[in-house]
């Protein structure tokens, strides 16, 4: 395993995809805001969606063309700007007719053209400034970091940097490339947050065997952190992988190398994520542990980095662990309180569900760190969880609070 | 049924109940955190306890000592600047001390005095200071309308105004009168919520008999309302009848009566609690409709009064339904999002999932008053509930995020 590259720098480049980016003048900025990734050969795909019973066309699309192909896209497109999410029927035809025409260009079914949209809600996504870019964004393509960093850029809502991490290890002979390109949970002023996170890999994979590596990939990543606790229409999670090294995910070692090398990537992708956050001063690990079960300890600590009065607390630095302890007490869970350890940075601060003496200031500093360990632990049984969380401040109120018109 | 009465002009007392406040000291700010009530006769009592499994040390004593008395109370003793909680078995100790002693001065058991507490966690119970202002405050009581604002006043914490309601109604030959004295759940600066409510009548009923009164009118208030989400660990909503009145509750005509009075109490001090709760600019009245069920009804209720951008967008007056519509989509209820119509004020803003044409200024102004009625029609089923929340504002991240020491 080697070491993992997040600065644009040291871009690590999978075979087989190629990368462009231009402005279609969805978003008001004038910013580019329309993205394409080709493989010219056509990929393996796997997938994760928003579980939100409100779903955005392109992912109603999307969904429905990899099942269709059975997992094969050749190209991803995807707006910023524009969500073409609560638009009905019509905003189903708009990312239809969006796909096909990328389709026609590119010589393929429309189900293999997979959508993402990304924005305002509500309004009907402007299709034909959309077609009128294809040529222009086909013309651009790029197997270059040039490529990478223009689509992530373009990609961006609230986002104040681009989120890019890659790895590369090495299968027998062959060297294998896993990038991640994501943006943020930040909410879309004055609209709503949305993740979405493209994955890309030059590993040999049928999309059978890529989804439970992307499942668990994201069960220790993505799906352990929150920043406002909001689930957004458009959340999807796009692997893509294009056999182009030769190394086959059949090999269990390469599997397993593969698989670490996935979790890694996307754990970058969080903490950029989540650190990004909008008005987010303290990124905070929560660890959750000695829970009978990993879902009780998620549950604890989703009730904790949910709590209003928690993540203001952190807001203040202050290590007001009668806040977490209450929080626990009402998640559902049937802990004992006079067992209950928290832990910040290095000092136990409640002991038996009960204050212990600790230094005040120290622990006060501690949580003035841009990052800061808090340890939760139930006495209860054997399993833990590591969940990235933030603080709630008055800019992210202010930020949100904005009326737009 | 009458009139309900807020101000506090307009207090009617119940027979056979007095009312005192002094300072004792706890609070910092040597304002009164001293406060008792005297049923002289004795009253009968039903009660409601916070669902936190960390529970303070008054609680788990008001609790045991209602089943040892089988729901008889003489006096009532409540402080404010200490929420006894998270203080171990000494916590417990403290605060049976402080039953004990003022049971003696009563001549009655120690199980006879029920005990509140509210103010900062994880610190000892000045029982000391406590014991010695008992004899002040039993010379002070009062049947009188000023007992009763000493007695709101020496409750409150971080509550702006003292929370009082009182509706008087005829039954047969004889007046009853129902008298509720509430704290609020703004957050105690700088440790937690807690709301302690105080309900006094002079019908006559069992303990038995009282119960099911009780928790139907708490579950059309003070169950229905939410400010951000959090339980404290000390909540308490106590209920005590005198019976001085005469007016049995065993007949039926009087019962409900009865009922309809003490859910008006509780209505209106949900709403004063509400409407106090710490930098809240708009309270808003969300009624979820056509639900399946209650609980259906109030889980899409919650999801959305919890939401950190719907609540941003409230404090913003923007008239955001996206956010609302996403909400209901996450909680966990199967809706149909092309069913769900979202209605702010009078304007219909969501028809069928899908954005209709209104006033958007019209809108902004109607969320811009203190008080707006926000309508989600799930069309489902034939259910609805009626939530009171509030918008998040800056100002309440700054007063929870102030670091203390």
């Amino acid at each position: 395993m080697t070491s993992l590259r997040r600065s644009p720098e040291k871009i690590r480049l999978p075979l087989g995809f190629s990368f462009s980016a231009v402005a279609a003048g969805i978003k008001v900025s004038g910013r580019p805001d329309l993205a394409l990734v080709e493989s010219a050969t056509g990929a393996t795909a796997a997938a994760l969606f928003t579980k939100n019973r409100v779903v955005a066309a392109p992912v109603q699309v999307g969904r429905a063309s990899l099942l269709l192909t059975g997992g094969r896209v050749r190209a991803v497109i995807v707006n910023s700007g524009n969500a073409n999410c609560a638009t009905g029927r019509a905003g189903i035809q708009d990312c239809e007719r969006v796909c096909r025409e990328a389709g026609n260009l590119f010589g393929v079914p429309a189900a293999e053209v997979f959508p993402s949209s990304t924005g305002i809600i509500g309004v009907r996504l402007p299709s034909e400034k959309i077609r009128v870019k294809l040529p222009d964004l086909m013309a651009a393509l790029s197997a270059s970091k040039r490529g990478v960093l223009a689509f992530a850029h373009a990609i961006m809502t609230t986002d104040t940097r681009p989120k890019i991490a890659s790895v590369r290890f090495q299968a027998a002979s062959q060297a294998v490339t896993v990038l991640g390109i994501a943006k943020g949970a930040g909410m879309i002023h004055p609209q709503l947050a949305t993740m979405l996170v493209y994955l890309f890999t030059d590993v040999d994979a049928s999309p059978r065997e890529l989804h439970p590596v992307l499942r668990e990939a994201c069960d220790d990543s993505l799906n352990c952190m929150s920043i406002d606790g909001d689930t957004s229409t458009n959340d999807t999670v796009l692997l893509l992988a294009s056999g182009a090294s030769g190394a086959r995910v059949k090999d269990v070692r390469t599997r397993n190398k593969f698989s670490a090398a996935l979790t890694a990537v996307c754990q970058s992708l969080a903490e950029q994520i989540v650190s990004d956050g909008e008005g987010v001063q303290h990124v905070i690990r929560l660890f959750v542990e000695q829970a009978t079960s990993r879902e009780e300890a998620l549950l604890v600590a989703r009730t904790i980095a949910h709590s209003l009065l928690v993540k203001t607390a952190w807001a203040g630095a202050d290590p007001n662990w009668g806040r977490i302890l209450a929080a626990v007490g009402r998640c559902g869970v049937p802990i004992d309180p006079s067992r209950v350890q928290i832990v910040i940075g290095s000092q136990k601060v409640c002991r038996n569900g009960v204050a212990c003496a600790f230094n005040q200031q120290q622990a006060h500093r501690t949580l003035a760190q841009p990052v800061c360990d808090i340890r939760v632990q139930l006495r209860r049984g054997q399993h833990s969880v590591r969940f990235l969380t933030t603080d709630l401040t008055a800019e992210y109120v202010r930020i949100n609070a904005d009326y737009s018109t």
